[in-house]
């Protein structure tokens, strides 16, 4: 059914666009690799037999029409990337649902339900630091001050999204929201190490871990980095310092939360000033939310104290704040099933990275297929995951949106 | 003597190119900024009577005769800025050691020694790492090797000053070399609390304390931060936060010793992306080498022992090494004299920080003479010397002048 080497040349393909030195790619959203990369995209959607177009956020959507009245299948993924990324994350998921339409097409087969292809605007959220920007569009909490978020160059969402054409009101982001949905159904890779360790190339995914990231600034005092003896600093890089190793300390003791420092900004940056400002992100996970916020808690706890021992100013801004999020029970029953038919044990794992499903919680049932990852890396150029299991995963979506399409 | 009024607003014209939005000043070397800067500070010297030319690496310099076969007595600073410095860091030496040059002219004093007022070429070394260019160059120490640093951006020091129209060869570099110098004088703004402690405008510095500027990496793995446990990570960023804290634990138990990280750069530096790589500046400076020696072996240590617990790859290499200098016992005692001349206190102190005359260490007896500087702020917008201050520093440097013409 599934033509993998057709998968695999458009997944070698898509990559090319935004290629690092390393062998990475970079896309990130409103950039001109990524308006060429849903191009392309664009391309495999007729190919398909997908009518293609772009909503009003720039969410790519390519359509299959069904019976009357009946609600729409959405699958979906994303492009985008973190910086110097791999090729895997997002595009298996969105190449994967374009092959699964073009098989179903080739051989013929008629579903009742409308299918829709989407391939998501901006869910690693690299560049405004503030992700899924396409979901929460379709899932209708996308608000219009959420767009003043700008990038690290002070380009606000809402003007990036007008310099690539898609101008923006709140009457028009209305229009991206999806009203009928009957299921969200993504393949991903797995960014983690469980199939691995399980021996299988697919799994069913019971539910997304929910991020906080944080943004904490510590303002000090930029000085003479000779002439200030030690006693007399308030550098804000040490007070970052000793922060950023409770963060890890803190999350080791709540399992399974994990929390990470990604990102870090000093002011001036100079190799002889004492560091007068630091600013990093935390983002902190956990399937289980009270855990993460016990973890937030803690950490938070911690800064505010060596801020007030260093006698510095502390900031902390909320970037995000997701809830985890289960999949729907039916739907992984669907996925199990599927799982066994193509003769794989059936192995089940939460999620630990953030996904476009979690927008819909309550709103949209979803479930989710996972991919094995090759050592488990992930945000990386040497992400991978093998042909062979990718084939399996786009057969399990095959399989389950027929098994769901007759429900 | 000294006209204050004309002196301090020099300053004020000067401290306009190159101002940032905090109302510092970012002014790097071989920029548009710089070229600019000197073709003023070239304007001040013509009116001071001096016959101005730059050298073969770009230093400005100004000159006026003096009997033949005399040695040159040679003033300077620099006027190139960190990352949003100060405007008196640097400014108050070349401006005063003009300032004083144009009294001299218009009270008709004549001297037997030439004189050449010199604004040396990228002391800070904000741009490639690699500071006190002009300075190197003039005691003969530059070699065309030292050249080849990158900035940023990954244009050399070479290339820079082709492009600013110094083009550079070994031969060329020979003849920005001065070899008959009799003494190096320095005014310059303390960047300490020493003399408000001691409620002194000026004070004569006994030596400058030596800086090792090293660079750290650490490698890790970059990798998803929502899938990979706490407990299989390799995360740079908490490596080098464990070292930085010690950096400065280290300095603290290491008394007069001071070290800085000043310049940190993560790898890939996304928010949900475990750090990969970082890259750190260390400043170690202490008028005590041997300290400064004990220091330095006590954080690499602790550094290499931070990344074999944690499996990591550590890179340490050395961007510069300059040994602590002595200020020249003979200018110190007419320096102190021509202090107590203008009815001051004579405070003697040792510079923390790093000046141009270290590099003339055994070739050129030095001196000089540090200006108050408020709140000991400095490298950052508010940076402050009063104008009273400094004008005591300008007839102290007058009065050293006369002394050492007439020696």
């Amino acid at each position: 059914m599934i033509n993998i080497e057709r998968l695999m040349s458009r997944l070698e393909e898509l990559s090319k666009i935004g290629k690092t030195e390393d062998g990475g790619v970079t896309r990130f959203s409103f950039t001109k690799e990524e308006a060429e990369a849903n191009a392309l995209v664009a391309r495999y959607m007729e190919e398909a037999g997908l009518t293609v177009e772009y909503d009003a956020v720039g969410n790519l959507i390519g359509s299959r029409e069904g019976e009357e009245g009946l609600p729409v299948i959405l699958l979906g993924s994303h492009i985008d990337t973190v910086p110097n990324g791999g090729k895997f994350d997002g595009p298996v998921g969105v190449l994967s649902a374009i092959e699964v339409l073009q098989a179903l097409n080739e051989e013929g087969v008629s579903l009742r339900h409308p299918v829709k292809v989407i391939s998501f605007k901006d869910e690693e959220g690299s560049r405004f630091g503030f992700g899924m920007i396409g979901s929460r569009a379709v899932a209708g909490t996308l608000a219009m001050e959420d767009l003043e978020r700008t990038d690290e160059r002070g380009v606000s969402i809402l003007q990036a999204m007008e310099e690539a054409g898609f101008p923006l009101d709140a009457a028009k982001l209305q229009t991206a929201k999806m009203d009928k949905v009957k299921a969200y159904l993504e393949v991903h890779i797995e960014q983690g190490k469980v199939l691995e360790r399980n021996n299988v190339g697919v799994g069913n995914v019971t539910g997304i871990a929910g991020p906080v990231w944080l943004k904490m600034k510590v303002v000090g005092e930029a000085e003479h980095a000779g002439a200030t003896p030690m006693g007399q600093r308030k550098d804000a890089l040490v007070a970052a310092s000793m922060i950023i190793q409770e963060v890890e300390k803190i999350a080791r003791m709540h399992p399974p939360a994990v929390a990470t420092v990604g990102k870090i900004a000093v002011s001036p940056n100079g190799v002889n000033v004492i560091p007068g400002e630091v600013e990093w992100t935390i983002d902190i996970r956990s399937t289980d939310e009270k855990r993460r916020d016990e973890v937030e808690r803690a950490i938070v706890a911690f800064a505010e104290r060596t801020a007030e021992e260093r006698d510095m100013r502390l900031e902390i801004s909320e970037l995000q704040r997701v809830p985890p999020v289960g999949c729907d029970e039916r739907i992984q029953t669907l996925i199990q099933e599927s799982i066994a038919e193509i003769g794989s044990e059936t192995v089940s794992l939460p999620s630990g990275a953030g996904h476009d499903g979690m927008q819909f919680k309550d709103r949209i049932p979803i479930g989710m297929i996972f991919v094995r990852s090759i050592d488990g890396i992930s945000h990386n150029p040497r992400e991978l995951s093998l042909a062979e299991d990718i084939e399996k995963g786009a057969e399990v979506l095959y399989r389950t949106l027929l098994k769901l399409d007759r429900e």
